[in-house]
Protein backbone atom coordinates (compact mmCIF):
# COMPACT_ATOMS: atom_id res chain seq x y z
CA UNK A 1 0.00 0.00 0.00
CA UNK A 2 1.76 3.46 -1.11
CA UNK A 3 0.59 5.89 0.46
CA UNK A 4 -0.08 9.38 -1.36
CA UNK A 5 0.70 12.12 -0.31
CA UNK A 6 -2.25 14.47 0.41
CA UNK A 7 -1.27 15.57 4.03
CA UNK A 8 -0.32 18.90 5.29
CA UNK A 9 3.74 18.00 6.26
CA UNK A 10 5.38 20.26 3.83
CA UNK A 11 8.28 18.09 3.59
CA UNK A 12 11.02 21.07 1.60
CA UNK A 13 13.63 20.49 -0.39
CA UNK A 14 16.65 22.73 0.24
CA UNK A 15 19.44 22.63 -1.78
CA UNK A 16 22.47 24.82 -0.23
CA UNK A 17 24.98 25.47 -3.18
CA UNK A 18 28.70 26.90 -2.39
CA UNK A 19 32.26 26.55 -3.58
CA UNK A 20 34.77 24.05 -2.92
CA UNK A 21 36.98 24.47 0.31
CA UNK A 22 34.56 24.50 3.52
CA UNK A 23 35.14 22.51 6.46
CA UNK A 24 32.02 19.76 6.83
CA UNK A 25 31.57 21.42 10.15
CA UNK A 26 31.08 24.40 8.28
CA UNK A 27 28.57 23.25 5.56
CA UNK A 28 26.74 21.29 8.93
CA UNK A 29 26.50 24.68 10.57
CA UNK A 30 24.92 26.17 7.39
CA UNK A 31 22.39 23.25 6.96
CA UNK A 32 21.20 23.38 10.73
CA UNK A 33 21.10 27.57 10.79
CA UNK A 34 18.69 26.83 7.14
CA UNK A 35 16.87 24.16 8.72
CA UNK A 36 15.86 25.63 12.76
CA UNK A 37 14.72 28.79 10.44
CA UNK A 38 12.63 26.22 8.20
CA UNK A 39 10.96 24.67 11.90
CA UNK A 40 10.97 28.51 13.53
CA UNK A 41 9.36 30.51 10.54
CA UNK A 42 6.98 27.73 9.13
CA UNK A 43 6.14 25.66 11.84
CA UNK A 44 7.38 22.28 10.36
CA UNK A 45 8.50 19.86 12.75
CA UNK A 46 12.33 19.19 12.84
CA UNK A 47 12.24 15.85 11.25
CA UNK A 48 11.06 17.23 8.43
CA UNK A 49 14.26 18.15 7.14
CA UNK A 50 15.88 17.23 3.37
CA UNK A 51 18.72 19.25 2.36
CA UNK A 52 20.87 18.72 -0.59
CA UNK A 53 24.58 20.89 -0.41
CA UNK A 54 26.52 21.16 -3.50
CA UNK A 55 29.80 22.12 -4.01
CA UNK A 56 31.41 23.68 -7.00
CA UNK A 57 35.04 24.62 -8.51
CA UNK A 58 35.03 27.94 -8.34
CA UNK A 59 34.48 28.87 -12.04
CA UNK A 60 31.68 25.88 -11.94
CA UNK A 61 29.48 28.76 -9.49
CA UNK A 62 29.03 31.80 -11.35
CA UNK A 63 27.84 35.62 -10.41
CA UNK A 64 28.67 39.17 -10.25
CA UNK A 65 31.36 40.20 -7.32
CA UNK A 66 28.61 43.53 -7.20
CA UNK A 67 24.84 43.11 -7.11
CA UNK A 68 22.79 45.61 -6.20
CA UNK A 69 25.77 47.91 -5.42
CA UNK A 70 27.03 45.27 -2.67
CA UNK A 71 30.43 43.66 -2.71
CA UNK A 72 30.06 40.21 -2.59
CA UNK A 73 32.69 36.86 -1.88
CA UNK A 74 33.50 33.94 -2.65
CA UNK A 75 32.05 32.45 0.08
CA UNK A 76 28.78 33.41 -1.47
CA UNK A 77 25.68 30.63 -0.75
CA UNK A 78 22.80 30.18 -3.28
CA UNK A 79 20.09 28.06 -0.82
CA UNK A 80 16.68 27.17 -3.08
CA UNK A 81 13.56 25.99 -1.04
CA UNK A 82 11.40 23.86 -2.26
CA UNK A 83 8.26 24.22 -0.58
CA UNK A 84 4.41 24.63 -0.16
CA UNK A 85 2.91 27.37 -0.87
CA UNK A 86 3.27 29.89 2.11
CA UNK A 87 1.99 33.24 3.11
CA UNK A 88 4.04 35.99 2.14
CA UNK A 89 4.85 37.27 5.87
CA UNK A 90 6.25 33.70 6.76
CA UNK A 91 8.43 33.64 3.57
CA UNK A 92 9.74 37.05 4.80
CA UNK A 93 10.16 35.74 8.46
CA UNK A 94 11.83 32.92 7.06
CA UNK A 95 14.54 35.18 4.97
CA UNK A 96 15.38 37.01 8.42
CA UNK A 97 15.61 34.03 10.05
CA UNK A 98 18.27 32.28 7.75
CA UNK A 99 20.52 35.63 7.71
CA UNK A 100 20.40 35.68 11.42
CA UNK A 101 21.02 31.81 12.27
CA UNK A 102 23.82 32.02 9.02
CA UNK A 103 25.20 34.94 10.60
CA UNK A 104 25.38 33.55 14.21
CA UNK A 105 26.88 30.50 13.10
CA UNK A 106 28.97 29.66 10.59
CA UNK A 107 29.58 33.99 10.32
CA UNK A 108 28.32 34.38 6.63
CA UNK A 109 27.84 37.92 5.80
CA UNK A 110 24.55 38.86 4.74
CA UNK A 111 25.44 40.16 1.47
CA UNK A 112 26.85 36.67 0.87
CA UNK A 113 23.10 35.22 1.30
CA UNK A 114 20.87 34.45 -1.93
CA UNK A 115 17.92 32.51 -1.16
CA UNK A 116 15.47 31.58 -3.70
CA UNK A 117 11.84 29.83 -2.82
CA UNK A 118 9.61 27.83 -5.34
CA UNK A 119 6.71 26.84 -4.26
CA UNK A 120 4.27 23.77 -5.14
CA UNK A 121 1.06 22.25 -3.92
CA UNK A 122 0.79 19.81 -0.96
CA UNK A 123 -0.19 16.93 -3.74
CA UNK A 124 3.11 17.41 -5.32
CA UNK A 125 5.21 15.75 -2.12
CA UNK A 126 5.12 12.35 -1.79
CA UNK A 127 6.32 9.58 1.76
CA UNK A 128 5.70 6.71 2.62
CA UNK A 129 3.49 7.08 5.37
CA UNK A 130 2.82 10.54 4.67
CA UNK A 131 -1.04 10.87 5.40
CA UNK B 1 15.04 28.76 -37.39
CA UNK B 2 14.60 28.12 -34.02
CA UNK B 3 11.16 26.22 -33.02
CA UNK B 4 9.87 27.73 -30.21
CA UNK B 5 8.11 25.38 -27.21
CA UNK B 6 4.44 25.18 -27.90
CA UNK B 7 3.61 22.16 -28.00
CA UNK B 8 2.50 19.26 -26.13
CA UNK B 9 5.39 16.77 -25.63
CA UNK B 10 5.88 17.13 -21.89
CA UNK B 11 10.10 17.06 -21.60
CA UNK B 12 10.45 16.36 -18.41
CA UNK B 13 13.63 17.14 -16.18
CA UNK B 14 14.33 14.95 -13.54
CA UNK B 15 16.83 15.11 -10.29
CA UNK B 16 17.86 11.92 -8.72
CA UNK B 17 19.77 12.53 -5.27
CA UNK B 18 21.36 9.76 -3.48
CA UNK B 19 24.51 9.24 -1.50
CA UNK B 20 28.03 8.10 -3.03
CA UNK B 21 28.86 4.48 -3.38
CA UNK B 22 26.48 2.67 -5.73
CA UNK B 23 27.28 1.15 -8.87
CA UNK B 24 26.45 2.35 -12.01
CA UNK B 25 23.90 -0.53 -13.10
CA UNK B 26 22.09 0.39 -9.52
CA UNK B 27 21.80 3.99 -10.48
CA UNK B 28 20.77 2.97 -14.03
CA UNK B 29 17.89 0.70 -12.72
CA UNK B 30 16.96 3.71 -10.33
CA UNK B 31 16.78 5.80 -13.54
CA UNK B 32 15.13 3.24 -15.39
CA UNK B 33 12.43 2.34 -13.11
CA UNK B 34 11.52 5.98 -12.88
CA UNK B 35 11.51 7.14 -16.10
CA UNK B 36 9.38 3.44 -16.79
CA UNK B 37 6.93 4.89 -14.33
CA UNK B 38 6.57 8.42 -15.94
CA UNK B 39 6.39 6.49 -19.69
CA UNK B 40 3.00 4.57 -17.55
CA UNK B 41 1.84 7.29 -15.65
CA UNK B 42 1.79 10.53 -17.81
CA UNK B 43 1.67 8.72 -21.08
CA UNK B 44 4.71 10.77 -22.71
CA UNK B 45 7.08 8.51 -25.19
CA UNK B 46 9.71 6.68 -24.14
CA UNK B 47 12.42 9.06 -25.59
CA UNK B 48 10.97 11.78 -23.75
CA UNK B 49 13.44 11.60 -21.13
CA UNK B 50 15.92 13.66 -19.30
CA UNK B 51 17.05 12.19 -15.96
CA UNK B 52 20.29 13.64 -13.85
CA UNK B 53 21.84 11.54 -11.29
CA UNK B 54 23.67 13.27 -8.16
CA UNK B 55 25.80 12.05 -6.21
CA UNK B 56 26.83 13.15 -2.43
CA UNK B 57 29.04 12.47 -0.16
CA UNK B 58 27.38 11.54 3.74
CA UNK B 59 27.59 14.98 4.98
CA UNK B 60 25.96 16.64 1.96
CA UNK B 61 22.61 14.80 2.09
CA UNK B 62 20.65 15.70 5.42
CA UNK B 63 17.69 14.55 6.32
CA UNK B 64 16.19 12.98 9.72
CA UNK B 65 16.95 9.50 10.32
CA UNK B 66 13.03 8.90 11.31
CA UNK B 67 10.55 11.23 9.61
CA UNK B 68 6.52 10.33 9.88
CA UNK B 69 7.64 7.40 12.66
CA UNK B 70 9.37 5.79 10.04
CA UNK B 71 13.14 4.77 9.84
CA UNK B 72 14.94 5.90 6.54
CA UNK B 73 18.39 4.50 5.62
CA UNK B 74 21.41 5.57 3.91
CA UNK B 75 20.20 4.34 0.89
CA UNK B 76 17.33 7.12 1.09
CA UNK B 77 16.60 8.51 -2.56
CA UNK B 78 15.18 11.96 -3.68
CA UNK B 79 13.54 12.34 -6.83
CA UNK B 80 12.58 15.80 -7.81
CA UNK B 81 10.34 15.58 -11.22
CA UNK B 82 9.84 19.15 -13.57
CA UNK B 83 6.76 18.13 -15.60
CA UNK B 84 4.26 19.95 -17.19
CA UNK B 85 0.82 20.51 -14.96
CA UNK B 86 -0.68 17.36 -14.25
CA UNK B 87 -3.84 16.01 -12.52
CA UNK B 88 -3.59 14.84 -8.72
CA UNK B 89 -4.71 11.46 -10.27
CA UNK B 90 -1.96 11.35 -12.98
CA UNK B 91 0.80 12.29 -9.93
CA UNK B 92 -0.51 9.74 -7.12
CA UNK B 93 -0.13 7.29 -10.35
CA UNK B 94 3.42 7.89 -11.29
CA UNK B 95 4.13 8.08 -6.98
CA UNK B 96 2.66 4.61 -6.95
CA UNK B 97 4.94 3.23 -10.01
CA UNK B 98 7.88 4.88 -9.16
CA UNK B 99 7.47 3.03 -5.52
CA UNK B 100 6.99 0.21 -7.43
CA UNK B 101 9.34 0.15 -9.86
CA UNK B 102 12.23 0.92 -7.43
CA UNK B 103 11.02 -2.08 -4.70
CA UNK B 104 11.15 -4.54 -7.65
CA UNK B 105 14.85 -3.17 -9.06
CA UNK B 106 17.43 -2.48 -7.89
CA UNK B 107 14.91 -3.27 -4.64
CA UNK B 108 15.06 -0.04 -2.91
CA UNK B 109 12.81 0.28 0.10
CA UNK B 110 9.37 2.48 0.04
CA UNK B 111 10.56 4.39 3.42
CA UNK B 112 13.84 5.13 1.03
CA UNK B 113 11.99 6.85 -1.67
CA UNK B 114 11.38 10.79 -1.39
CA UNK B 115 9.04 12.10 -4.49
CA UNK B 116 8.61 16.22 -5.20
CA UNK B 117 7.04 17.36 -7.94
CA UNK B 118 7.59 20.83 -9.67
CA UNK B 119 4.39 21.60 -12.17
CA UNK B 120 4.86 24.54 -15.17
CA UNK B 121 3.57 25.70 -18.15
CA UNK B 122 4.37 24.06 -21.64
CA UNK B 123 5.33 26.90 -22.86
CA UNK B 124 8.63 26.55 -20.64
CA UNK B 125 10.24 24.34 -22.26
CA UNK B 126 12.27 24.45 -25.35
CA UNK B 127 14.04 21.89 -27.40
CA UNK B 128 15.38 21.52 -31.20
CA UNK B 129 11.91 20.24 -33.32
CA UNK B 130 9.88 20.60 -30.24
CA UNK B 131 6.46 21.59 -32.48
CA UNK C 1 18.75 44.96 9.29
CA UNK C 2 17.21 42.11 6.69
CA UNK C 3 15.34 44.04 3.39
CA UNK C 4 13.08 41.59 2.38
CA UNK C 5 12.55 40.95 -1.26
CA UNK C 6 9.96 42.55 -2.82
CA UNK C 7 11.30 44.46 -5.69
CA UNK C 8 10.86 44.28 -8.80
CA UNK C 9 14.65 42.81 -9.77
CA UNK C 10 14.67 39.51 -11.47
CA UNK C 11 17.67 37.38 -9.26
CA UNK C 12 17.75 34.30 -11.38
CA UNK C 13 19.13 31.55 -10.76
CA UNK C 14 20.21 29.02 -13.99
CA UNK C 15 21.32 25.25 -13.72
CA UNK C 16 23.95 24.07 -16.69
CA UNK C 17 24.24 21.02 -16.50
CA UNK C 18 26.56 18.83 -18.83
CA UNK C 19 28.95 16.21 -19.11
CA UNK C 20 31.76 15.90 -17.72
CA UNK C 21 35.51 16.91 -20.04
CA UNK C 22 35.41 20.33 -21.21
CA UNK C 23 37.41 22.91 -20.64
CA UNK C 24 36.94 25.68 -18.28
CA UNK C 25 36.59 28.47 -21.47
CA UNK C 26 34.17 26.11 -23.04
CA UNK C 27 31.80 26.07 -19.75
CA UNK C 28 32.48 29.84 -19.40
CA UNK C 29 31.34 30.75 -23.15
CA UNK C 30 28.26 28.34 -22.20
CA UNK C 31 27.76 30.69 -19.13
CA UNK C 32 28.16 33.82 -20.93
CA UNK C 33 25.89 32.95 -23.30
CA UNK C 34 23.19 32.18 -21.67
CA UNK C 35 23.66 35.37 -19.26
CA UNK C 36 23.34 37.53 -22.47
CA UNK C 37 20.57 36.14 -23.34
CA UNK C 38 18.98 36.81 -20.05
CA UNK C 39 19.84 40.49 -19.86
CA UNK C 40 18.74 40.96 -23.49
CA UNK C 41 15.40 39.16 -23.63
CA UNK C 42 14.07 39.69 -19.92
CA UNK C 43 16.04 43.13 -19.49
CA UNK C 44 17.79 42.31 -16.43
CA UNK C 45 20.86 44.50 -15.37
CA UNK C 46 24.49 42.42 -16.33
CA UNK C 47 24.84 42.10 -12.83
CA UNK C 48 22.02 40.58 -12.07
CA UNK C 49 23.56 36.85 -12.39
CA UNK C 50 23.86 33.48 -10.83
CA UNK C 51 24.52 30.70 -12.44
CA UNK C 52 25.69 27.00 -11.14
CA UNK C 53 26.92 24.74 -13.79
CA UNK C 54 27.04 20.94 -13.04
CA UNK C 55 29.36 18.21 -14.27
CA UNK C 56 28.27 14.86 -14.62
CA UNK C 57 30.07 11.09 -15.31
CA UNK C 58 28.47 10.02 -18.83
CA UNK C 59 25.97 7.81 -16.54
CA UNK C 60 24.92 10.16 -14.51
CA UNK C 61 23.44 12.23 -17.75
CA UNK C 62 20.60 10.29 -19.18
CA UNK C 63 18.58 11.14 -22.36
CA UNK C 64 17.66 9.58 -25.70
CA UNK C 65 19.57 9.66 -28.56
CA UNK C 66 17.27 10.61 -30.56
CA UNK C 67 14.24 12.95 -29.39
CA UNK C 68 11.28 14.26 -31.51
CA UNK C 69 12.85 12.56 -34.42
CA UNK C 70 16.13 14.65 -33.84
CA UNK C 71 19.54 13.29 -33.53
CA UNK C 72 20.81 14.32 -29.94
CA UNK C 73 24.57 14.03 -28.79
CA UNK C 74 27.11 13.94 -25.87
CA UNK C 75 27.47 17.56 -25.90
CA UNK C 76 23.99 17.86 -25.01
CA UNK C 77 23.21 20.87 -22.29
CA UNK C 78 20.15 21.51 -20.14
CA UNK C 79 19.38 24.48 -19.21
CA UNK C 80 17.39 25.60 -16.19
CA UNK C 81 16.39 28.82 -15.31
CA UNK C 82 14.50 30.12 -12.22
CA UNK C 83 13.01 33.20 -12.69
CA UNK C 84 9.83 35.61 -12.12
CA UNK C 85 6.99 34.92 -13.98
CA UNK C 86 7.47 36.65 -17.90
CA UNK C 87 5.18 36.68 -21.03
CA UNK C 88 5.46 34.87 -23.46
CA UNK C 89 7.05 36.73 -25.98
CA UNK C 90 9.90 37.22 -23.37
CA UNK C 91 10.21 33.28 -22.69
CA UNK C 92 10.41 32.38 -26.67
CA UNK C 93 12.68 35.61 -27.07
CA UNK C 94 15.35 34.20 -24.67
CA UNK C 95 14.70 30.43 -25.98
CA UNK C 96 15.85 31.76 -29.51
CA UNK C 97 18.80 33.76 -27.99
CA UNK C 98 20.22 31.26 -25.98
CA UNK C 99 20.10 28.97 -28.83
CA UNK C 100 21.82 31.76 -30.98
CA UNK C 101 24.48 32.89 -28.46
CA UNK C 102 25.62 29.59 -27.74
CA UNK C 103 25.67 28.49 -31.35
CA UNK C 104 27.87 30.96 -32.07
CA UNK C 105 30.20 30.55 -29.19
CA UNK C 106 31.57 27.76 -28.00
CA UNK C 107 29.78 26.19 -30.73
CA UNK C 108 26.76 24.13 -29.50
CA UNK C 109 24.39 22.23 -32.40
CA UNK C 110 20.78 23.53 -31.63
CA UNK C 111 20.03 20.30 -31.71
CA UNK C 112 21.91 20.16 -28.05
CA UNK C 113 20.28 22.86 -26.33
CA UNK C 114 17.12 21.79 -23.77
CA UNK C 115 15.63 24.54 -21.87
CA UNK C 116 13.08 24.20 -18.76
CA UNK C 117 12.12 27.54 -16.93
CA UNK C 118 10.14 27.35 -13.85
CA UNK C 119 8.48 30.63 -12.90
CA UNK C 120 7.88 32.33 -9.26
CA UNK C 121 6.96 35.48 -7.95
CA UNK C 122 9.19 38.25 -6.89
CA UNK C 123 8.60 37.95 -2.92
CA UNK C 124 10.36 34.58 -3.40
CA UNK C 125 14.01 35.68 -3.80
CA UNK C 126 16.14 37.56 -1.12
CA UNK C 127 19.01 38.97 -1.42
CA UNK C 128 21.27 41.83 0.57
CA UNK C 129 19.95 45.07 -0.68
CA UNK C 130 17.40 44.55 -2.82
CA UNK C 131 14.89 46.84 -2.85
Amino acid sequence: MVTPATGEASMPLINISLRHGTAPEYRKAIADGVHQAMVDALKITTDDRFELIHEYPPENMLHDPVFFGVERSDRSLFIQIFINVRPLEQKQDLYHRIVENLSEDPGVGRQDIFIGVVEVAPENWWAYARA
